[in-house]
């Protein structure tokens, strides 16, 4: 099949990283993205050419667009770090080769080419050639999530104490955690911003889903605090909510923070905990853990995978909307809650 | 010698601990401390009874009066967790004993009895006999600060980057931890609030001392850091300045809180540095080193006395203040910079 040379995208706007603070939602298309024309790209020797089914729109996309992310922007390339579809050409590579015509899920974040694209370009070792059985929808959400997810529940694991916290309890990220707690028999505390979410996430596996919009809800999360002693706390969204939950959590807490949903500044209400209580605050990094802990790739990615194909973890779908509509519609389908949103080139 | 039934104390006047923040300085006595009477205490069997010659005052003491320290106030106790003086009573462990009529540096943290008394009651295992060239300034703040500086250089050791941070640079605690660094190459970086302190702390070894009210303070901070590139910040102040500094900080910066002379919200000003950069936030407390590290504190107690005797580490006096006149005069010797402030009984 010969390939087109020119091919539609979402195409950056900025280059390189803001230091205007913003919100993680994404209020307009415009000062970001702009639909374009480009050539298609050529992978490189370790590098696979993909024809994009579906690419996915996870949190880091939004603050990657705005410059916030952890990864400067290229001006004029496509944006959208993760996806699925056929590979269509490959580099010279032995592994690269062995890809050719399979179905993969795949992220783009080393090769800076995105997903958000009639066709992407993806490092080899960052494809993972799927299995039948696993939905495109699936598909295209198998590595930024899933592997945050393993990734995050094993520092629960390591520290040992069943209960633990997160906020942004009805995120996707935390669905599939609370999965892996329920069978684990750990004891997930989350917060969320709408009622309707709570028996959901209790169904799930939740051991307390907190509404923090609830005028109990300082009083609620101290006696919650304190009859369950939970020490990690994975934070999406940072500011006056993190803030207030760090501050009632027990000693030896660890705040991590993996991402900043709420732009309002962050404090720390007491440093003395940090002192006399051994508390800390620090960061989970998807991106630093894969270079971290490479030998544990394969096994995760296959885990992710299995999980996806017995339906012990299932992607929610708010949308699909189609390339040529999602300058127009994706800013309105991502403010819905509870599900994901998906472009289809 | 017999001893008499009743001693004078400074006692403290809140019980507990307070949940109203408050800055480091004292500005008042009353509300914290009254002049009292109260019985000699008896020393438990593996205590010692002290009768003080010389107590200090650490920061630390004031937080503790104020109720913001990590150890409950005693109403009605005396305040002090440092002194030097000699042994007149002893419990029935044999070690206890064995301190009978010495000359001791004493901490007071675990008895709860405290130094700014004519008598104070120590754990003999927190009694440190003291060798006669050790004077009494040095044997009275030879535990906490020497300790604590210590501790903390070796948290830089460990880290390896030979520029590391300090906020309060001109306090004695910094001083010493300044002479340590010196001696083994490493190059402390310290803010000061006035100029004329610059010159005495680079001649003690600080690479940089920054002034922190300076109107170019931020430029030249930035300047430095990228120079020096510390990942070791050790700070008594929080606030907007220390946010300042860790904001500023390079990759994997470690913000290491020990004291709170600020009482202004202290803010993660970027949570995405924690994420992408992999800084993080800490405490460092020395009663909880001495509970991980009990086989270091021997080593570390006599390195300090051997520096404080061959004059590689000198207490600089502001005032000695005798007990009858602390009510009166504390406050404002506290507010001098440059030295300590001791109580004599």
């Amino acid at each position: 099949m010969a390939l087109p040379s020119e091919m539609r995208g979402l195409l950056l706007v900025g280059h390189g990283y803001t230091r205007t603070p913003s919100a993680a939602a994404l209020e307009a298309m415009e000062p970001y993205l702009r639909p374009g024309s480009i050539a298609v790209p050529e992978p490189g020797p370790t590098q696979a050419l993909i024809k994009v089914s579906l690419a996915s729109i996870n949190p880091s996309d939004i603050a990657f667009i705005k410059g916030q992310y952890g990864q400067p922007r290229v001006k004029g390339r496509p944006a959208g770090f993760e996806g699925v579809g056929v590979v269509v050409a490959t580099g010279d590579d032995a592994y690269a080769r062995s890809l050719a015509g399979k179905r993969v899920g795949f992220a783009t974040g080393v090769s800076n080419w995105g997903a958000w694209a009639d066709y992407a370009v993806a490092e080899a070792a960052s494809c993972i050639p799927l299995i039948d059985t696993v939905r495109d929808e699936d598909g295209a959400a198998m590595i930024v999530n899933p592997l945050t997810a393993l990734a995050m529940f094993d520092i629960v694991k390591q520290e040992g104490e069943k209960a633990f916290v997160m906020t942004a309890g009805a995120s996707q990220l935390c669905k599939l955690i609370i999965g892996l707690a329920k069978e684990a028999g750990f004891r997930p505390i989350v917060t969320v911003r709408r009622d309707e979410q709570i028996p959901l996430l209790k169904e799930l596996g939740a051991a307390h889903v907190l509404n923090e919009k609830a005028a109990d809800f300082e009083a609620t999360l101290r006696e919650v605090m304190k009859a369950e002693q939970p020490r990690i706390f994975l934070d999406a969204v940072t500011g006056p909510l993190a803030s207030t939950i760090f501050n009632a959590m027990p000693k030896r807490a660890r705040w991590i923070v993996y991402g900043r949903l709420d732009a309002e500044p962050t404090v720390i209400r007491e440093p003395g905990q940090l002192i006399f209580q051994h508390k800390r605050v620090e960061g989970f990094w998807l991106a630093e853990w894969m270079r971290q802990f490479r030998d544990r790739l394969g096994p995760a990615v296959l885990e992710a995978q299995k999980r996806f194909s017995d339906g012990r973890w299932s992607t929610d779908v708010t949308a699909v909307v189609p390339l040529g509509e999602a300058m127009a519609r994706l800013p309105a389908e991502l403010a819905k809650p509870n599900g994901k949103v998906f472009i289809k080139p």
